[in-house]
């Protein structure tokens, strides 16, 4: 894979401090041809399965060769190893927490690197501080054109994440809720190939007490402040209310099982 | 007109999930040299008056050739159609639902086209985020350099948006506030020309309970704590409290009342 | 110092509004090759002093010839003056209001620059928006190559700001917090070196009723929800707490007293 010079970065860092602003420059240090796209920097503190979803879900959306730097990382300093994932499509760059294993399962094959080379850091390397030090760094000489394997040594495999799965059965598919976006949509783990049993849009979803009789075609199908569901950009089954917040006007959040059948079972 | 490769984006996407992000590689996808520029993505959720009135304020400062994205689109998958406006100083990219025009009417001449060039999108066009799939490709387009009557046919009108206007009676001129900034600003819909008639700074401007008897030259001619009405960065008359809020100091917000007189009247 | 076409922004404006977009339009006019950086945009309103020390925070990291934009500008319209702080590493653009100073310090050598030509800022210029007249516009002039004595004449001094200074005595370091960050570490303004004189990592820290008893290497080397003292990434003394807030489980903000003294003592 060649690099394509675009960099996109998520973090838990929020956007109050400085801290994305000085990896930025880190990084333009580096690779003063780098662009730089924010994907998000409001993860939840300390959030690694949060931030593991979010990336997931961008990837597919970059062109070939972008590099994509995510820190979350509540070890750092301690045992937990920094790593590149490289793919045919895109590289990874992080802590090896889990945060980075969902995007790279989504990127087909790819070898796992530990970012080794202490040239390629930034001295001194803190102990509190390795989104500027060593990740930056690492994700900009990507950009610029290093060739990854000089990033270190390969690794067998990188630390996995345990999402939780949707269960299929004959019927019916049980999943849950792993995301709540700003508008308060429900965004579940059960992916619109999973409904491909139903004779859609004929479906039943039932989440606590709401039960929902038909997949809409888009938010606007529904009557505003009515509960819907539909396939939504992430690809999965969505719980929403159109002009409105599914996750005020049901109380659901994260978790919350999700449970599809035929109609009128 | 000529693109300079400039794409902003205004949106009520919020920036803690993913979905900008996207947009941006999605774009980048297509218009590698893109330069992309956020305006705001904290558009209240479907506040279509608004992300207009925020666009609308923002056109004028870039340069020509630029291509602003917008998108607060409660229709999306609906009947709205997809547009494009194309000045001779700027194109906009977004639903046709009011959103655009504000901005449009600044461009001065424009002309209207439906977005209808199925290879222009990103495939499979979903239903639930045109965003990505229509709107970011055809800015991407545009920035890139497809000519405008490439996207599709032309539309005689795009939808109009309601805004309040200001009444201009002898002596009076009765406004409203059609904006709260971060500062607290009160910002009307009453435009520096508009006071013309008056004898400056010799004015009154009653807001509720206040009266602010003349216009200040800049926030920083009254004494911290106190109202002022001064020409905004708006244009407009603008209602503030230096070093505070005017909004929460005076309790006032969207579509409070602003009468102008001459002082003493 | 030969510009690099880098530009950071730090300001005050928030960024639900589209001011921030209207300098980066402005800017862009008049360089468009420029590449534009946030630092952040959420320092409090008019709080000079906390933005003083994140731009401090930030501007080693960029490259030699970056161009570093600031506004919280209370004094808008009034008698402050817009200045240019030219150094061998980079420039600083903004109000003269203590802004700047901190970070001019942190560059070594410099030269202070009264912005006074007229031809360099937007006509008309507004008394409410140096951000969008005067600042972005001088920033971009000089990313795009005017030389920095073509700004204007050169001033004796800037405004210097009093920031809190540590206090050393045999034994023991007075200091106190100077930021608090997203992630509720208390910063304080105790830089590394002056706890060089401890035998390390022994040492006391007391913050309230709270009390350290070592220095530790990185967040992670203490147990979850305990406070612990570390080196931060603004490398001076912070107080944190494994996966928590100190801020929260300390109740201590800006300003709480922190001391050092030899452990045991």
């Amino acid at each position: 894979m060649r690099t394509n010079g675009i960099i996109t970065l998520l973090t838990d860092f929020g956007t109050r401090d400085a801290y994305v602003g000085i990896m930025k420059g880190v990084a333009l240090g580096i690779c003063p041809a780098a662009r730089l796209v924010d994907l998000t920097h409001e993860v939840p503190p300390q959030a690694v399965q949060l931030g593991a979803l979010l990336l997931r879900s961008a990837v597919a959306y970059f062109p070939t060769g972008t590099v994509h730097l995510a820190v979350v990382d509540p070890g750092v300093g301690a045992r937990r190893q920094p790593i590149a994932v490289v793919g045919e499509h895109a590289c990874l760059v992080g802590p090896d927490n889990g945060l980075l294993a969902p995007a790279a399962a989504a990127l087909g094959a790819y070898r796992v690197r530990r970012l080794a080379r202490d040239e390629l850091f930034r001295h001194p390397v803190s102990h509190t501080f390795h989104g500027r030090d060593v990740f930056a760094p690492v994700a900009a000489h990507l950009a610029a054109g290093t060739p990854p394997d000089a990033l270190g040594p390969e690794l067998a495999a990188l630390q996995a994440l345990a999402l939780p799965e949707p269960r299929i059965e004959a019927g019916a598919v049980h999943g849950e809720v792993i995301y709540v976006d700003r508008f308060g949509n429900l965004v579940t783990n059960i992916p619109a190939a999973a409904l491909a049993s139903f004779r859609l849009p004929h479906l039943s979803v039932r989440i606590g007490e709401t039960m929902i009789s038909s997949l809409a075609s888009s938010y606007a199908a529904a009557q505003p402040g009515t509960p819907l569901a539909v396939i939504g950009s992430w690809g999965t089954l969505e719980v929403a209310v159109r002009d409105g917040s599914a996750a005020e006007e049901l109380r659901a959040g994260i978790a919350a099982r999700v449970t599809v059948t035929a109609n009128g079972a």
